[in-house]
């Protein structure tokens, strides 16, 4: 019996990324949150603490500014690759990389009806998302997302006719609230998409978006299952999709002990604890999914 | 020399209310944070646990529910005053309440071009705020407010002539990013406003945003004074408005080690420290706030 | 009528001061976040952008790291006094500064049952705390306190004989869980303390767990009563105690649905909403506070 | 081509269990927060909504107070084992399940020296964590940690030798501050521990802190492998640890434009970025780690 080194991943995590583009008048902004993580042989630094084929992360950061500039960031995906592929191809050590880039989403502020040329207001908190990961031999492989989508529906929900053991307290309920803070990954298995990655991105949301509205959900599961399939009909460059959604729970008050109905209409938002509903959607073909979802699954 | 009971106050905090309206096939949702602070006399707890006077704050988080089926919730600083005179007027050891309440935003999902009727995205995590305080006489102080409204301008903003002392190693500069998180709270002198809460608030809001973009800012306190300024130029019904913005620096990467210029392109967004600009702007006629800001300083 | 500027300040926030002392081989180390605010005559910068009179954010940020050397962080009341006397009498718009520090709590990693000299564990996640605020006239007054001091009771608390009303549904109990998340702010008359701030600060902090736990408790205002007044009697120099206690409500778990009894065992620990209680606790002598607690309130 | 549903799987998040154990006057606590996830054939759930094998989280949520006063909460590798188990025995349509759960660290606050019988002090914000994952036909794996322990040594910690590219900038150190905060996972390939979860926690927890403190460190990698090392070597019990720990970089603070040096004594405590440092130390003739570390990785 010995004792060795397993998996093993370094990099440098949430550099904060604003690219400003200012050829015209009209300003576009870019921010990112970028973090990256390099895998190769680095068992010499574990082993003696000698750093000869250890790129600092110092330097990783750098790499992620040097990049908005020499290569800019058009979309997302494009920065991430260009990052994840001059890790591999230029860093002896390195044989993968994982760039993760989350994107903030910004609108531009509106005056006297008109969008301002170089001001701009925070749209919301979700984020758009990308994890781009590259080896040897000019591999790579996109999974794409978003995350923190909230999102309630006040009717269009039931739950009943569920399993019950002996623990089960739970009324069953023909109309009730669903909401949820969605993240949704989906993983391409063509590149670029045709109308580019904005678009995709944009399309992949609307259909989510539109499914979770339009499905009366007899569960949670059914509407994502509702949701990840229409984004495989109407994508044939996604291969699969994964989708996490916490059941935000919304409990009905008791308002009969002060001699008041409540038909659907006061209701408490829950913070803990909460449903939690994930399942993937694939196509019976996809491509092997490689190591496009295995770096959290390191230290899972 | 005695030791004697100073100001006190207690109540519920964060009470999480959602109100769904659902008369009509196109629901409505209103989705608050409620606080309730009782102020009175309550020696007697404090001296002798006696609880003889004391509403529980369970019968309180009841209350903001009951009443949001009660009196309704159509705009938060009724709803808050509806709260705040109950609790002066009909618990006797009460003598003045306070209502703090936040309101999320939710927009409806687009379906196939046209507005849901029962489903709803969360649209930012700015929030709508309301600080009612209601005292014995039938007096009472309404501060409505804004918070998290993230804004940034990517020109227009300069930094320069600034004092120099021992410690100073600022370089000036005639171009930055200016970016902030923004809570702004004004005070109305009279109500309701003629076109109604929910319009007076979407037009202050729209006063800041614009003034945030259109003034061409040589210091934070500049854009804060003009867009308090414009404020109070256009609603006589505000007596004044207090503004906190927090400068969140975004710092030009250095990208001259890599041979490449850096002409306000890319920016690294810090996190802290942060500068913290706070003004109020006031009218000289502006009647006394009394308690109307000063349920934070009890404990501030 | 005019349009005015009112109360005005601003600083730099969140700074992240480590101070190491390696003078031997045992190192000593002070961690701490500090925040400025500065006051004076800063109409101009408000009205025309003029930065003259305005000392950089910046430069204050530079001046709490050149103190933490310059002056040392012994006891961080000392640190805040220095910084605040600074730029009063050393920046001339300024007529008064507060400082407000943070200091987070490590204690030594145990080696072989030895305290290592290099090498530090945090303690928990509660701050020692200090609010320093200086004016033209070598005035100053100082508030210190700690934050995040959790604590809980799984017996010994009461809560019954409460007023009742239309909306109260609690049922009254002789045995409860009291758990609160403690903010405590005392203000000093005369200092520095005899046997130092640092052991003012622990004698303070020590009352108020003994009495947390000693006092059988009828109400949580009781037991913050019973606190504060504590301090009082033990500490000559402190005027005034304010105490912030969130009830942290513990709720019996129904157990009976599955033929069990819960005699006060297992416990539901819900996030929100809370009780929050407040109160002061003060000498019928103390001299004024001036713009001791003033700070929040001036955007509170 | 078709189609289909991939992995999935579902259950209730951060129910927040308190335990009392109140039979003798010195009560003893459990504080956990408590999550499952349930896996099996749920394929009707989501391809038409039937509910008729979803065991409603509201169910798993009961069962965690029902199963803390049935079964206990001795140690939280136990609880968690019965709750696995209960789920896959007992539930026809499950065959696998996963527990989570993390346990807050209390201490008795001490009263004139002695430790109170019931009054508590929360200790830290670190965690101590388990996930089991129980599977048909008895088998079940146990990966028990710590999560949030943050360490900082002031000296005995180097970066140099490093390899350098065209963005690397970072000066080379021979002293630098080395501070994390660590999150350790080791899965047991034998249970229970000879001495017991407690002990082997406590035993576990203690090694890292003192190979931390001791290993003079010319890399994070280098302690983290030390420190894994060590892990193994006194425990025959664990087949395998992974560390995650974010480098929380400390920058010499620039004194010398005010005329000081700074040799080692002033720093800021960055935010963000950080480095990130994650490495598994394992047997090599370690046991098939199955579903162990997979749950992260369906969703990963």
């Amino acid at each position: 019996m010995a004792i060795t080194l397993g998996p093993n991943q370094y990099g440098k995590a949430e550099t904060r990324v604003v690219r400003v583009y200012r050829d015209t008048e009209r300003h576009e902004i870019r921010d990112l949150n970028v973090s990256t993580l390099l895998r190769g042989d680095f068992a010499d630094a574990h082993a003696r603490g000698d750093q000869a084929r250890v790129l600092p992360t110092d330097s990783q950061k750098n790499t992620c500014f040097a990049y908005a500039k020499e290569k800019g960031v058009g979309e997302i995906e494009d920065y991430a690759l260009d990052l994840a592929r001059h890790f591999v191809s230029d860093i002896g050590p390195v044989s993968a990389a994982r760039i993760d880039v989350e994107e903030y989403r910004w609108e531009r502020i509106s005056v006297a009806g008109r969008p301002h040329p170089h001001a701009f207001a925070r749209a919301s908190d979700e984020v758009r998302t990308t994890a781009v990961t590259a080896a040897a031999g000019d591999r790579a492989w996109v999974v794409s997302g978003l995350a923190g989508l909230v999102v309630m529906k006040t009717t269009g929900s039931e739950f009943s006719g569920f399993l019950q053991d002996r623990y089960t307290t739970l009324a069953e309920t023909s109309d009730r609230i669903l909401a949820t803070s969605l993240a949704a990954r989906w993983r391409y298995q063509a590149w670029p998409p045709a109308a580019g990655w904005g678009q995709a991105h944009a399309q992949i949301r609307q259909i989510l978006l539109e499914r979770f509205a339009e499905v009366h959900s007899l569960a949670l599961q059914q509407s994502l299952w509702e949701m990840g399939q229409a984004v495989l009909k109407a994508r044939d460059d996604v291969a699969e999709i994964r989708l996490s959604a916490p059941n935000r729970h919304h409990f009905l008050a008791d308002l009969a002990p002060f001699g008041l109905d409540n038909p659907g209409e006061v209701f408490h938002a829950a913070d803990r604890p909460y449903g939690l509903i994930q399942c993937a959607v694939l196509r019976d073909d996809a491509p092997d999914p490689g190591p496009a979802w295995d770096s959290a699954a390191l230290f899972g």
